[in-house]
This record gives structure tokens, sequence and C-alpha cells, in this order.
């Protein structure tokens, strides 16, 4: 028996839409010979749709677009996500469909509620497991989360054994290396219940999450013995067999299973997550301020194979405090690129407004104030230009800066999607390395790798003026941040106290940006954004843990 | 006995400094003879203290300074909220001190996750009830929501009847005539279990909620016969006693209750809100751009109350669409608000940055990126002023623009704090009579309220060129953000097709503009933020319905 995992990029709340790529691929699975096909987690509806499941309408729309679908792909038995009410509850649901009709619907049991998700907020949880027979095969139907728990799931289950296959279908939004957790999961599925496993996941981006597909078959030993390709859309068939009275699986025309290292996947995750974020939305053409330093030139990289080069425009706005090398930079790393470039250089508007100011009691024209405003006038223009030609403006700030608020807000922090807002500092030094690699030629000038970061917007400023070496900075960050330690416990670690608690404090202090700042693809364990959920408002002093 | 409701305005990660206002009122409750004080849900450590609940040492710190307060306050039996762990679980607990001592944690078994709550994000449900005997009096222990479903808590504690009273601490957030269904919460409580009842509410302003205090006594009729001070702390005293084997409840100084009309909370709440997050913050000073139009009037009217008139600026930014009595207007105002009032012009910046965009290709003088680049220049001009003088700036766009994003990122949604982002356009009109009428004098000037409303970013602009008339559009608005109803059902009920399918679409489409937006006071049933999350990237088709 043959059966096809058509793993597709779904776009939340785009039903029909949705329904339509499903249809197509029904097509081609059953040229194939595929007999039964698993859909992604809330293929329906896409994922996640937040608040939309708050809507009574949305939820009948579901229902009507999945029952359709019934009737549109009557030739394959169909497993599809979607969301659905049961007396007036709502539930993360698998549907089956057969020979025309939705004839079975299992409700998703364990319900994720940390980190990015809130299904608790929307699911109420299935209770009752559902096996479907088909061709002679049992098949336990599981959705996501529910294989994640094996204990629980052994129970759940024990009365339904011996079971032939696990079926999952997932949205399980991509980290770092977080693939090898998912292998493990899905292996360790299929060993418990002594069969194979296949694991249908969601791929494509949707706001700050990107699902990265690499969907899977294990065989009843719990190896990953098929893997559909990562970060864009696959349709992965193996075919299953009795033997002995143990189900067999075997990969039909499946890619070659090729390891991704962590920076070919963050690049993807980071190309995927912002064509994506800038298609869905329904722009085809991206803006961005072009500096000379690292962000930016490793920014205009990801957007060019994100968009295409003839979609992308780098704007530098130059004041006094630029040196001649950054602005030569900028130049030849857009020309390398192959990108629009045009200068505006910001030093008349700059001066207008400092004689403007002068009319407020004590304006210094050489404070941080007067720093601030270089970086709002160049946010005002990238964000007036694209009003003017309908382009989306793409921030080039990277995680170690957003973490301790090393930005100006509605200045760099100005736009629409913040591409490498996930990225540490550290990390984006080897992105450049890693973009000139794969173009096989310098596309990131090596006079902007090797530059000493500085943000100029004063005379000989560097970055550690303010901050520690980035290497420490992003060693606390990871920390601090993404493992919610003490600072107590990051100065035992041997980490310098003077730095962590300085570190911390800005951290805490600048919430308030990062709340006002646009999204971006999360990449690691814990990124800003839902990810990470602090009061503005907060006096907790954690640095009082270091005395 | 003596019952004390010490009804606090907590800061939010601040223990020490929370404890610090539960010993004082502790010593003021002893003096008055009180023997049993209640303090508010999660006051040890501010209510939600959301992701500081995943930090282990947040938690162990929460426990030492509840065990310190049992220490401090050895001569009152204390019922105060905090956040603990045990075994590795989180719980939203109340502890009773007793003597010195943390005798005794209650766990909450009902944890709110919808609308403004999270809790399930961070604890776990308790499973067991509380009972503590006090005097000869049996109390039953309770946090918030667990007193909100009747039929639940009669089974939680079937078996622990006779109940002398119930006690509850909370902290629930305003929203205009909840009181209302809070009075009916209370008095079902204790006429469910014959006897009186408790509730003792936080106070104060948290980012975008405010919790308006209001703590009450019910007796066991259920008829509320105490209510604490509303939007500021008090400290409210009763006593119990035991008649004819029914215990008794009888207030002792308590304020008469005086009934709040929607205007008077919503301006309280407004006020609150506005002060706290400007002080909690490390603020004393506020700016804003006065405009000459109604909506910055009225939100300077409520920043004075808040902040004092002497720590208001008024910045107008007159350009050459503005009319004359716009800016005399504004001035007028900022005159009898009596606060200060800065004229900064914005035409020679705008003709430099008209010349400087002449550089880039298809530039438009005319157009819509034009009129965005001039509240653009003002948004930039108040926060430049901002930082020179460490005042934090308010916007002052209500929820009709919020909702329909009609208002410039970056522009007029600049700042840190949006007064009055939960109030329809409707209501920013009463409320501009209201600060008239209890100030006894003209403050927003006549001329400002009888105003056509507009932008003034292009000649003889007026908002019904984009909107439909506001009393037509909040209509439309309640329906669609509050109430989640499709399209086809505001249709039909009686709303114009074209004008309901135009505004839904305006509200989908914006979300981008209203994640980037600073937070702002919660009036409403469903406020914007935290309140209602939907996908930016989102192509659901509400419009659909009315085919």
């Amino acid at each position: 028996m043959r059966i096809g995992l058509g793993q597709f990029d779904a776009v939340v709340g785009d039903l029909e839409g949705n329904a339509g790529r499903m249809r197509e691929i029904y097509g081609q699975a059953r040229e194939k010979g595929v007999e039964l096909l698993l859909f992604p987690e809330l293929g329906i509806c896409g994922y996640p749709p937040e608040d939309l499941l708050l809507k009574k309408h949305f939820l009948e729309e579901n229902r009507k677009t999945v029952e359709k679908l019934a009737v549109d792909c009557p030739d394959v038995t169909i497993m599809a996500g979607f969301a659905d009410s049961y007396r007036g509850r709502t539930y993360n649901c698998a549907g089956i469909l057969r020979g025309g009709r939705l004839t079975d619907v299992y409700r998703k049991c364990l319900l994720p509620n940390s980190g990015v998700f809130d299904e608790k907020r929307y699911f109420e949880p299935g209770k009752k497991n559902l096996l479907i027979s088909l061709n002679g095969f049992k098949f336990a139907v599981t959705i996501c989360q529910d294989i994640w728990d094996i204990d629980w799931l052994a129970r759940f289950l024990k009365k339904a054994e011996p079971i032939d296959m696990v079926l999952n279908i997932s949205a399980s939004p991509f980290h770092l290396e977080k693939i090898e957790t998912r292998k493990d999961v899905v292996g360790q599925c299929a060993a418990q219940f002594k069969c194979p496993a296949c694991y249908c996941n969601l791929v494509g981006g949707q706001d700050e999450l990107v699902f990265d597909g690499r969907s899977m078959f294990a065989d009843a030993a719990g190896n990953i013995v098929a893997m559909a390709k990562g970060f864009e859309e696959d349709l992965l068939i193996a075919d299953i067999t009795m033997r002995d009275g143990v189900a067999r699986i075997e990969p039909k025309e499946a890619p070659a299973m090729t390891h991704l290292d962590i920076l070919d996947e963050m690049y993807k995750a980071l190309v995927l997550g912002t064509r994506d974020y800038v298609k869905k939305n329904g722009f085809s053409k991206a803006i961005l301020g072009l500096s000379g330093g690292i962000d930016s030139a490793v920014t205009a990289g990801l957007a060019v194979d994100a968009l295409g080069a003839e979609n992308v425009i780098a704007i530098t706005m130059p004041s006094k405090f630029n040196i001649h090398d950054t602005i030569s930079d900028a130049e030849k790393c857009a020309k390398n690129l192959g990108i629009e470039f045009i200068t505006i250089p910001i030093g008349a508007v700059l001066e207008q407004f400092d004689d403007s100011l002068g009319q407020a009691h004590g304006w210094n024209s050489k404070g941080i104030a007067y720093e601030n405003l270089q970086a709002r006038i160049r946010g005002t223009l990238l964000m007036t230009l694209s009003n003017q030609w309908n382009a989306l403006v793409l921030t080039t700030g990277n995680k170690s800066e957003t973490a301790v608020g090393y930005s100006t807000l509605y200045g760099d922090t100005a736009g629409g999607f913040a591409v490498i807002k996930d990225v540490f500092k550290t990390m984006v030094y080897k992105l450049a390395h890693y973009i000139n690699n794969i173009k096989g030629r310098e596309i990131i000038p090596k006079s902007i790798i090797d530059r000493v970061p500085t943000a100029e917007l004063r005379a000989n400023q560097k970055d550690t003026d303010s901050l520690p070496d980035y290497d420490l900075l992003d060693e606390i960050l990871k920390g601090y941040v993404e493992q919610d330690l003490s600072a107590r416990q990051l100065i035992e670690g041997g980490l310098p106290k003077e730095d962590v608690n300085r570190v911390i404090s800005m951290v805490d202090r600048n919430e308030y940006k990062r709340r006002q700042s646009p999204p971006g693809v999360k990449i690691t364990p814990k990124a800003f954004g839902r990810d990470r959920r602090l009061p503005i408002t907060n006096r907790y002093n954690h640095r009082s843990n270091s005395k």
C-alpha cells in the first residue's frame, strides 16, 4: 500500500487557496498510485490561525472547506488538518476523507502552550483515539504534540495495539538543529509500537515562524528511512507491506537524505521566512538601508536570494560621520549583488532639523538625541520610499543589538520585517562568509567583514564604546535570554560580573523597543517575540542575585 | 472578628517594594484591630508577571519574600498572593501567614487562559481546597477565577460545608461596567454557600491593563455590603460575627458605595493607567503633539490629571496645511490646561526632505507618501525631544483610527504610551465634554469639539474622505472587533454592505501597524493588544461571507 506525505506551504486564513493546493497535490499523488495521503496539521487554515479561531464563521468555513475537499478528491484516502467546533468547543482536528466524504475526525489531545504556542487559548483537548483500517492495515491517527510524550501515547494507544503504522501530521516550527529532536521523536514513536511511523510537517513562513518541512518515514525499529526536502514543498512517498506479521516501509523516489549543517539551516530558514513574509503580504519588492556595515550587507544578501536581485533596492544615506570607506563598501556590495543602489545624503535634512529644534529649550546638537535623530531621518526616508514604491522595508538589526536595545526606535528599527533579528552578531559574521562561499565569490566585501563594528552616529564611534565585545556579549545573552539564567548563575559560570550586570540591565530596560519592532524569523530555541513575553513595566532586579 | 482587605498598587517584579507596601498596610491594619488581612492575587510579584515566571530564581525569591513577610508581620493572619514552584511545577498561590510563619499554601485551581490571560502558559492547576480556622470561624480560601464558575466551586467545596466565609484574592483587570459582573459573582458565591464572602482586588496600571480595586464584602444573602475605593489604594474593613449559627458581616469605616457611571470609570481608568505607566517606568514628564484636534486635546487633559500640569509639555508642529484656527485652538487648550506650549513648524524640514527625495525615481510630492512624511517628521521631532528631555511621548490615536489604520506608522503612532488607544472616537467627544464638566469650565475649547475631524495632511482634507462617519464606523468596529461578528452578520443586522466590507478590509490590512504601536489602557471587553491576537500574514477574506 502506498502512502504520500504532502508537505506544502499553507497560508494562514486562505481556506480556498490551501484547499486548492491540496487538490493539486492530490492529483499528483493519485497519478503516482498513492492510496493514503497526509497533509500537515491545520493545513486547511494554515498555522497558527490565532484569534481567527474565535470566529464562529471561520470554523464553519473550515468544515465546509474540508467537506468540499473530500468531494473533490474521492480516489485517495486523505488525512487533512483543520479546525472544527463540536458542541460549542473548538478542536484541532485531523479529518479522514474517503470516497468523497469526511468519514472520521480525530481531535488532538496534547495541546502545546509554551514558547510560541498558545493552543490552550483556543482548543479543548480531544479524549478519544482514532484507528483507521485501510487495505488490511490498521493506522493510528495522531497530531503533532501527541507523539512528543511517548509515555502518554503508549497509555493512550495501549488497548489499540497491535498497530501497523502511526500517522502524524504536524506544524512544527523551525529552530536550529531541532530536526535532530524530531527524528528522535518519530523514531521513538515507531520503536514504541514496533511499527513504522510517518510524520507530515508544514513548510513555509508565517510571520515570525518558519516551518521547515522535512517530513519523514521511520521503520519499525525507529530508523528514519526517508525524509522530504527541507524548506520547500515536497511529496514524499513510501510503500508499506506486511511481512511475517510485521509492517515494513519502503521509500519510493525519496530524495537522498542530506544533512544540513547549522549555517545551511539558518540561511535557508532566513531566506524562506523573508520570501514568504514579503510575498504572502502582497509585496514583491523590498528596500533596505545599506550602510557599509556587515548587518545590512548580510540582510541584502538574504533578500536577494529571497526575492531576486531585481526586487531589492538599497539606499545608502550617508552623513558627515560616515567615513568614505563605508560608503564605497556599500556601493561595492550592491554591485556584487546586482541590486539597484541609490544615495541620499542626510546632511541637509539633519541641519534643518537641528535648526528647528533650536527653538526647544535645552537642545543639544551633540548628544544622544542628536545621534538618534540621524537614525530616525534614515528610517523616515526608507518608510517614505516604501510608501512611494510599495516596497517593504527590511530592517537590519541582529539579535545582539535587539537584546540590548542598541538601536533607535523608529530609526533603524523602522520597517516591515527584521530579517536577522534572531541571529547573534557572532553568527552574522559566519553568515557573511557562508554567503561568499556558496556564491563562490566575494559578495560581501572583505573590507566590510573586517571593519570594526560602528554605528557611525558620531565621529570615531565604535560599538565597543557602549557594549562588551560581541563574543562576550553573545555568551551572556545566550545564558540570560535563551536559558533564563540569573546573573549569579552566569557569574558563577565564569562570566565577568560587571559586564553581566550591565548587559542584563540593558536587556530589561529595552523591552519597550522590542515591543514596537517588526517581526523577524525565529531561528533559535528562544526568539524575541511571542516566544518570550516579558512585561515592559518590570522592576525585577535580576542583578540582586549577584550579591 | 475583624477582616481587612488591603487593596494596593503592586509593581510587577518589585518583590521587595511590594512586600514593603504590604508591611505598611499590615501596620495600619493591626492598629485598627484587624485579625485577618487579605492582599491581592500575586501581590508579592505583581500581576501579570508573564515570563518572569519561567525563571527559577524569580520563583525562589517569591517564596523567600513571602516567608520574610511572615516574619515581619506576626500579629495578624495574612493571606498573600505569590508565585511558587513545587516539585518542578509552578502554581499561582495564596500563602497563609500566621505567627511569623508561612503555615499553609492554597494553589489556584481555575486558570484563565483567554482574552488578556495566559495562566496556562505558566501555572499548573491546584487540586486541593484549603480551609483555615481562625477564632472559631471556618474560612474557605480561593483565588480569582475559582469563584467565577460557581457550579465547579460548589462541587469543589461540597465536603467542606458548612463554611463561615469565602475568602477570595483577585487581580481582575478593568473594563467598562465589569464591576457589575464582579458584584454578581461575589454575591452569587456568598449566596451559594449561605455565608459572607470577601473579595480583595488589585489596583493600579500595568502596561495595557488597569486594575480598579473596588474590593468587596458580601453578606450571606449575596448582597454587596461594602466596597473599597475605585482606582486607588484602600483598606476595607468589616467584622464577622456568629449569630444563630449564621455568620454575619458588618462593615467598619467603609466609604459610601458610590456608583461610577461609564464616563467616570473611563476617565479614572485612563488617568490611573497613564500615571502608573509613566511613573513605574521611571519617567515623571510627558510630551505630546497638540494639533488642535480633539484626540490630542483629550489626551492632554488626561495627562494633566495623571501627571500634573507642570509635567506635561505640548508641542504643536504646524505645516502649510494647518489652518490658523487649529493652531490657535491648540494654544488655547494648552493655556486652559496650564501646560508648557512650544511651536515648531515643520515646513522647512519638509521642504528639505522633499528636495532630498527628489533624487529617488518616481518621487511624488503630492501623494500619500508625502502626507505620511509630515506625520513622520512630527514623530521624529517628538521622539528627539523625548530623548533630550527624558520625557515619555504620549500618542493620541483613538480606537477607531487604530482599528482601521488611519494613522502613520512611526508618525503619529510614535511614542511610549497610547492613552486613548481603546477609546472609540464617538466616546472621545463624550470624554471632552466630561472633562469640561468636571473641571467646571472650558478646558477643551468648544471650537475643537465642533470642528469637522481632519488629519490636515493635505489641503481641505476631512476624515470622511477616507472613512465612514464615526457613528457608523464605531458601530461596525464594535461588531467586528469586539464581538467577532462576520460581515454577513453585520449586514444582516442592518449595516450598509459597502461600508462593512471596506472597514473590515481596513482592519485586517492594518494588523502590522498595531503590532508596532505602543501599549495603551484597555477599557473595553476587547482591546487591541494581548486581548486580540491576529496574524499579520492573514488571507482570510471575511468579506466572502457577505456573498
